[in-house]
């Protein structure tokens, strides 16, 4: 086999990425605490672990959101199997997003029970960072239909614009959930709960009638 | 090789389950704290140690869990070779399932020890989440079976069906050890640890008469 | 396939070595904390999150540059094929390097803005630890094209010391941006920053033209 | 290829344990604290960072314990094709010994330097969990080499039983380091350091002139 000194095979990049998501998958839970009770707090374990409601829910929706994130990313490189500079480079702007999600995970679960100014913050910041993710994460197919050498043989293009057309709605329906925040923080946390069961849902029931994704 | 659109290669998520075990497994140990030695505790760091031994007890059973949990995902993907979109949602289920567990045990490490009713919680939270754990288990194994185009060729199904079976006593044991907590927390933690054994021992003796976990 | 006893594949060490990585990567974010809002400081948590800038800063350029030594690495071990034990020990001390990272970068992010003596000292050791990581990296590289029954067949010689000599400028960049920081901590940062941002953009402005960063 | 329901490529139990190992090695840092500055200790963050030196020894001598368990293990792994259950259940007492070496880093860094009777206690929890590493690792190489079915095909048994020699001193090498401790727990920490660095060194001596480790 000649070696290619500007395209690498795609395993190593696929390797490294999983990993990431894997870690910021684990990290979600890191950042809820268990209770610790006090002198004066006896018996009350099972209460305070209720009250910690607001982080379970956050902790929820964004493995759910990372996990998407992971199977769309598994979509992309089922088809892509060569990388190069600019879409390694386009990879690791999709990687910062991702391992900043745990962080914006713990701000609202902290936050997003006390109904004030600093849940619609919380909110806020959550919700445009998923959003942003939109950005590396379609740049990153855009710029693989437009390389065929990156793409494996055989494969009829139509289907990978299918794909595209879906991913690219994506960030604007995350704006849309985003925005309802400046209404009211859970209005925003519902919007991201439906969008994403609806996000799995269907693609299982898709995938069982033979379309993608 | 032809490209598939609706099943895909099971390598990356075999690769991607491995490395969310191995970071479920390592956390586990994060949870437990060195003891902090303050001004008036002079010369009682073996005592902190000792003290600590919920904490080591919680820990390994929650290690022994998640080994086995991946000894059998090894087991069920040594057979199943492609995924498709419904199996990976199952999968995700699963992991969900283990990621949360190095919380639970770090929730039975704090208060298994304290003998009143939040040690019954913590021995409840615990047994209840592991238990849970069966559900996404089995509902994969019972998924893949259903669809041999998923599967390995030229295997003999029977042999699969005896997994099943094997497979699906583990929740119900799990809930029984569960149980015992509504009696004494000890009682539940004992279960779990003789059981966690027996599942060990046996799969390494079966093993070496040729059967399979 | 003869089986050898003193050369390895180098599959395993790659493997190995994209998970430290990701690992460092993920560990970056772990160190940022979110705000705690205590009961007289109400309602100024964009302020808090705002105030938390030097980590953010600090976060940002650790990120790119564990991923400049990743795309680095990536470019090395996409010639290197078999692996040795000197080799194995050079690559130890380079993960070793990466692995000590995380915590450079809490200590700037922690210490940067205060703007006294901390603030060099924080700065000195950053830049200093990021300049030794080039003793491992060059070593690796050096060491590897002195022994040809490590390196993939029918490679071009020419290419390979071309990367020899970008690789080994790196580390005199990273010094004289360290050194910067005798005179201002902040220098050092915006000294890093740009040099990151240029590391990363030619890389895939010489991809496109067919060069190897 | 037909399937064994007994035995299993060895594929995915090297990846899971690097992934353990890759993980370990990386929490060992995440034990070391950056100073926090109070206000009453301006201008002593050097003087702070130096004083925590002996988590730095603990974390660099548990790096290379770390780094020299891996290369073994990638040394054996590089015989061993198939895995069966008792193989995979030693190699998990093997991943239960390295994933709480950091526990055991922490504990030494935190009271090394104390030089009082934790010192002491710190440095024997500390070698004692070494050594005993060194039987489930033993037992590994032992069990492999009883079995002709698990190892790669057409190697020299000879070469095998070296390294079976080899691997069986490390223990009582150890051990040797931990009773140290009784006298004085820097002595055991200067001979397990001594020890490391003996141990690695020649392995790449060694491995220059043909020999296996």
């Amino acid at each position: 086999m000649e070696i290619k000194h500007d395209i690498f095979p795609s395993e190593r990049i696929i390797a490294y990425s999983d990993a990431i998501f894997a870690i910021a998958l684990t990290l979600l839970m890191l950042e809820i605490k268990i209770p610790e009770s006090g002198p004066t707090e006896k018996n009350d374990l099972f209460r305070s672990l209720l009250l910690n409601w607001p982080s379970y829910i956050s902790f929820l929706i964004s493995f759910l959101i990372i996990s998407v994130i992971w199977f769309n990313h598994h979509t992309m490189f089922h088809y892509i199997r060569y990388v190069n500079h600019p879409l390694m480079l386009i990879n690791t702007l999709l990687m910062l997003n991702v391992v900043v999600i745990p962080f914006c995970a713990a701000l609202l679960g902290r936050y997003a029970a006390e109904g004030n100014r600093n849940s619609m913050i919380a909110s806020l910041v959550y919700g445009s960072w998923i959003t942003l993710g939109g950005i590396p994460f379609n740049w990153l197919w855009g710029y693989a239909l437009k390389h065929d050498n990156l793409l494996a043989e055989g494969i009829m293009k139509k289907e990978l614009f299918n794909i595209k057309r879906h991913f690219i709605r994506g960030p604007f329906l995350y704006l849309q959930c985003t925005l309802l925040a400046l209404i009211n923080s859970w209005a925003s946390i519902c919007g991201f709960t439906v969008l994403i069961i609806l996000y799995f849902l269907p693609a299982s029931l898709w995938a069982k009638k033979g379309c993608i994704t």
